[in-house]
């Protein structure tokens, strides 16, 4: 156990920003939540997965909708508490604590939110290692958690409670009532016994994202190269270095698709990069070859800061360094490829893991 | 307390098929599988208003969702008890009865199905006196009865428990659930103290429907006209006699929207009438005139047999006459206007009586 108090947020927020490739909505939003949480109650408690009990009832607190409406419509705050209420009503037990459903984006930091106005704990762990769009794409699905019992409210105190027979389902309906209930909604979702949480998380999530926050900011002042420190923390390779030429988004489905355009400067000038996104970075390639796919997670980092492009914050003329990281294991099993890979996305690929890619083209 | 038998099914549904002004779902469905329940089960019994206690909990089951969808997708007959034992388990209460939502259409049969299978009685009362689109458009809604907690079951084993701040977001989240779920599902909606019922319903919906069915075939059988003997059961108007020359549908939003146009014959030679509707018939006009305008019923009945078509029923060349009955005085409130009344449904007029509207035709 340790405290989690407003620098390890500002940390987290940037590694959170990173590993959200592009989506997750902007974890600005959720860092001012959480610090503003943290100034009126105090740190935040994270445990270990070891320091949680076989049979505690743990449930990930999650916001849900297109990123877009995110950082337009700020959460009231009181959704995310109804929401566990109205779970432990059904579930009649008391939630031990909280956890992020993805370690990326607005997600990574909201339960931090949460656990510091209730005075509930944080695992230290996520279903996803990065951000991914759908609900069923996490960890706890690949190993057969339910996704349901599950609540959705939303800040004008409607509230839902939803049972389906599988995740895509509850994927499906819930989507749908997100965008009636106004784009966004916060959620109480997957309910997992200590146990299931170790055996089906990713762990040790927000200690990675305050890392990259860590080493960020640390090599700026050391004058060293804060992308290299990242890479070399991530196992990462760097795919591509240029300016945002055309970027088109546009809200669909619930979900923000697009592509953006880089033009490439330096070792890649000549070239183009396309960066194809639903809510999050899905596939980069060029005109010739394809440089990284999901569920591997492709990052846009500004190349002068380091710091890490959101899709909603990415401009024209933006002098970008694109770079690739291998997903966790969980997910380049032929379960984790199935329901987050290429194919699933409509892409005529198979999945081939980035540093495959990399040596295909020499780099 | 009177037992509800075969016989009586095959009347109310007639009577459903008329007060379903044209929507509501072909009664055709909901007649089988009540015969069936009955056929295994026994008769049901059929409660008047006064023979409940005034803390019974009593909950409306009903279907919902386009009727073109109902007709296509038979339900498996385990989603309506599912919806009311999810509810029992919110409330912590026994259900006592249950009674139709609406005196229309297949939801005025699939309550008895239920009532069948699992030997609860119903009343006899019911939230609109006729079929409406949405579910707010219920006099349980105008007199302030809560829409939520309600629950949504699909035949494939997803559910909802849905609690909202009013009645139209309930219409609305539950609305665009039901699209995902398949396009129709059973609701256990309006949960009420017998009190409730007893000042918000209207009285005597399925003995009504019942003596339509009653009506016309005794009319039949003596060689009367049972399309008078009806508009003398009910204080209907003749509003148009013609045959249908062309009529447009389309599945939208989860309704179905259109026209039908019907070509006069004898009386009417050389006018025409238009028929508008969402799931249910909503105004009828001519080239010069308003002849009924919802809440009041327009009901289109089979000029030789007097039968009511609903509005997928409803075929090139049929010959019909179009009748209007004025609605229940709830509904002709200030409040009952706003919520079904014809600016609603975006029409640019004032509520106006049929009983005014005829007398202004001179006809």
């Amino acid at each position: 156990m340790r405290l989690i108090g407003k620098e390890e947020i500002e940390n987290i927020a940037i590694g959170a920003a990173l590993l959200g490739t592009g989506g997750g909505g902007d974890p600005f939003v959720g860092k001012m939540m959480a610090l503003q949480a943290i100034e009126e109650n105090g740190p935040v408690k994270l445990l270990s997965v070891d320091e949680i009990d076989d049979d505690d009832l743990i449930v990930p607190s999650a916001m849900m909708g297109a990123p877009t409406v995110l950082v337009e419509k700020l959460a009231s705050g009181d959704e995310a508490l109804k929401a566990f209420n109205a779970l432990e009503e059904v579930l009649n037990k008391k939630i031990k604590a909280t956890m992020p459903i993805e370690a990326g984006g607005v997600n990574s930091l909201l339960p931090l939110a949460l656990a510091a106005s209730v005075g509930l704990p944080v695992v230290d762990a996520d279903g996803m290692g990065r951000a991914f769009p759908e609900l069923q794409m996490v960890t706890f699905y690949l190993h057969g958690v339910s996704t349901t019992p599950m609540v959705l409210a939303d800040e004008k105190g409607n509230s839902m409670v939803l049972n389906t027979v599988n995740g895509k389902w509850a994927e499906d309906i819930a989507r749908a009532a997100t965008m009636v209930m106004g784009g966004s909604v916060m959620n109480a979702i997957y309910p997992m016994s200590g146990k299931q949480v170790k055996a089906s998380s990713i762990y040790h999530s927000l200690t990675l994202e305050e890392n990259i926050g860590k080493v960020i900011k640390e090599a700026k002042a050391n004058k060293q190269n804060p992308i290299e420190e990242v890479l070399q923390l991530l196992g990462g390779f760097k795919l591509f270095t240029g300016k945002v030429t055309d970027i088109e988004r546009k809200t669909d489905g619930g979900f923000v698709r697009g592509t953006a355009t880089i033009e490439g400067l330096d070792q890649n000038k000549g070239e183009q990069c396309y960066l194809e996104f639903q809510n999050e970075n899905l596939m980069a390639k060029t005109d010739h070859e394809v440089l990284c796919m999901t569920p591997d997670l492709i990052c846009v980092m500004d190349t002068d800061t380091a710091l890490p492009f959101t899709t909603e914050g990415l401009r024209y003329g933006a002098r970008t360094t694109v770079i690739g990281i291998p997903a966790d294991e969980k997910w380049r099993t032929e379960k984790g490829i199935e329901v987050a890979g290429p194919r699933y996305f409509g892409y005529d690929h198979d999945f081939t893991p980035v540093e495959q890619l990399i040596r295909k083209a020499g780099k």
